[in-house]
């Protein structure tokens, strides 16, 4: 059995990630979303709501988990026995930080492979922060991020 | 008549700003260049200085109009029944942000184009930021920013 | 009024194409499509054909105009008072070439403007040489060119 | 059983292609190393010595099988029921093309990923082209080629 | 005698600044490194630790001198009599905000030189804010700096 | 003494070049330009003209040396005793053809480093065929070649 290991910080989780997972589900036969914890500070949803909404929204893919972590991601990726670490490469800016990353994690542990995936081009210029400033301006986000995230993006702003 | 917006912080507006304005006027009737409010720790000099140190030195360029303003820029476009957003692309790494701001304002509405010009080459290099820092270690700016705003500037740092 | 000239190869024409041409006559208020010669031997179809192809596509677009050009870019949007030149920007391998090109255009004329438009996000991979390259080896590029386009491009590689 | 398909020209194979072959069966449990015929004028060696040279070279990796072909590789991957495309990414002037290339094959068969692999660091600068030209030149291209492949290019540039 | 002026926050320095530092000796005869101060709450080291820290790593070098600056690069280059201003191009995203700032001191003073280097390969994607976030994490940088950086390294994670 | 080599086609010599040369001496007690034979079919002047032609524009330029080479770079470096392989790097597109280039020079010959320059702003998108392309359809390139350069494209376009 293949396990890929999907980091980010999904704050929130979007549409454009939900694709990266269904596709790396097509190539691994166990795909774990680790949440990173992050600064609260910096997040609109602390990583409990984060990783609620990655599961609420990854329910109906099957081989599936979600967790959240604070660690090296490759010390996580050694305990479950993964051999990849899933990317997406949307574009050019996203390339030479994915491959910095991708080459310290070679040189943590030569063992796991970081895997590129191309997202659905309709969401290859998805991001949370975006999103977030739209929806803080009043602008429509529905369509970029699924119907629960966006209710409970509309309880943030709203409050 | 044809109408487009320039959007910015312009903290301060630069040679390179006024270029892409001159540049636009030939191709739209109107310019409305507007200002970004921002957040004031962020910015050296508050939206209402921004506006009038633009106003100043676009006042010889007509069919121009300079405000502030702090929503969604698409709703402002779409109140004044601007048919281009106006960017200026300078180098490469420019491009990935404006495509993702491009696509997103194209998506919130899909009847304002945005639509990019080439600054002068000289200027391709300029920024608020660069030529902040510049004067403030004590470098000579004078060419990279209007006279007005150089005055300006000379205030703001030597208070 | 102002005219913009949309200069290119069009070997064939495409979506893509289509869809900046639309775009450009939203800016301004005649778009001149100027379909280079070329070296015959590098051309699957020849510049009549190019011509009339563009022709048959951009029929519902009005103020549209096209012709097959040999000559200076320059000296054509001279002669025909054009205060534009119109160019797609895909992705950021064009940013550098289409760089020096209006670099070198505004040096043989300053008053001539680069602008440049953004693809729908559905077309931005599409060039005409991958589809003639899929078509050749017997893939399906129905979508990615208009239906006359599709009918013609089978008459050549049958033959 | 997910199958994978790492196309390329392999005129002739390097460390690097060996390198992306290895990591590949990491992920996949069948790649199959398809040899793109090609024009043969443009090439060093033919189709039936190039397909020998990587049976040769890739005899020690198990899972692995090598066949040339010159139709569309979409075909293939559906003919061979491949999950997978694989490619090698290098630095960014690869990106758009491989984007524009996986986009088009999606397009083709959406059931058919693509899947990027990083090089390891110290081949990530080769490829057959420049190690061809050197060689010619007289210059010292062992460790970049296998052995037994630097062997026929000797035979290739003797003769 | 030819003097070059590296530049940076060194914060720590790491075998990628080593590298080019020896690089840039073959070339200039003898070679300033200019530790940038800095904002102390966005460094690790203070700059008294930094300078110190190069020294020691440097002192095998010869023609090499190390000092801490807070003002215009420039000046410096200017008051040593530099004739080059030394720096690494790792990668693209380097390139960008390197020309800039390049073009910006050229216009302070056109005599002085930007001279671009590139380190080697295996060092190519280190820096020293992802050196940094591993230790904090508890990962293995050993071999990404120097014995001695990675001995104070460990004092101020572990205090 | 340091001496650099200078390679490329210069077919013909441009002011992007000779800005290049200039900038190089700042640095290197001696630059050595080696003009590439290269297939004649390609090029618009033999190799006689084209080293002809720089040692003309370059004449005014001390401790400037032209010759003609078709062998492998790094071995003329090594007869010349050159420290160094001089490149301009205008704009992104360069980075990755240059840097392959680079590191499989250092492979070749690890004593002789690549050192790369950046070309005043206003000759940052000059190359050799475009302003033979412009000529060559009648445009003016005055400004962007010496006047003896010019002189003799007009009797190459002419004849």
């Amino acid at each position: 059995m293949r396990i890929g290991i999907f980091p980010g910080t999904f704050d929130p989780v979007t549409e454009g990630h939900l694709d990266i997972i269904r596709r790396s589900r097509r190539i691994l036969d166990r795909v774990i979303i680790a949440v990173a914890r992050g600064h609260h500070k910096d997040t609109l949803f602390t990583v409990e709501e984060r990783v609620a909404m990655v599961e609420t929204c990854a329910e109906s893919i099957d081989g599936v988990e979600v967790l959240g972590f604070d660690g090296l991601l490759i010390d996580l990726a050694r305990k479950r026995g993964a051999s990849a670490i899933i990317r997406g490469l949307r574009f050019v800016s996203d390339f030479d930080y994915e491959f910095q990353l991708a080459l310290m994690n070679r040189r943590l542990d030569p063992e796991v492979e970081s895997l590129f995936f191309m997202p659905s081009a309709k969401y290859s210029y998805l991001n949370s922060s975006v999103i977030k400033e739209v929806m803080r301006l009043g602008g429509d986000v529905s369509g970029l991020v699924p119907p629960s995230v966006l209710a409970r993006m509309e309880g943030k702003f709203r409050s």
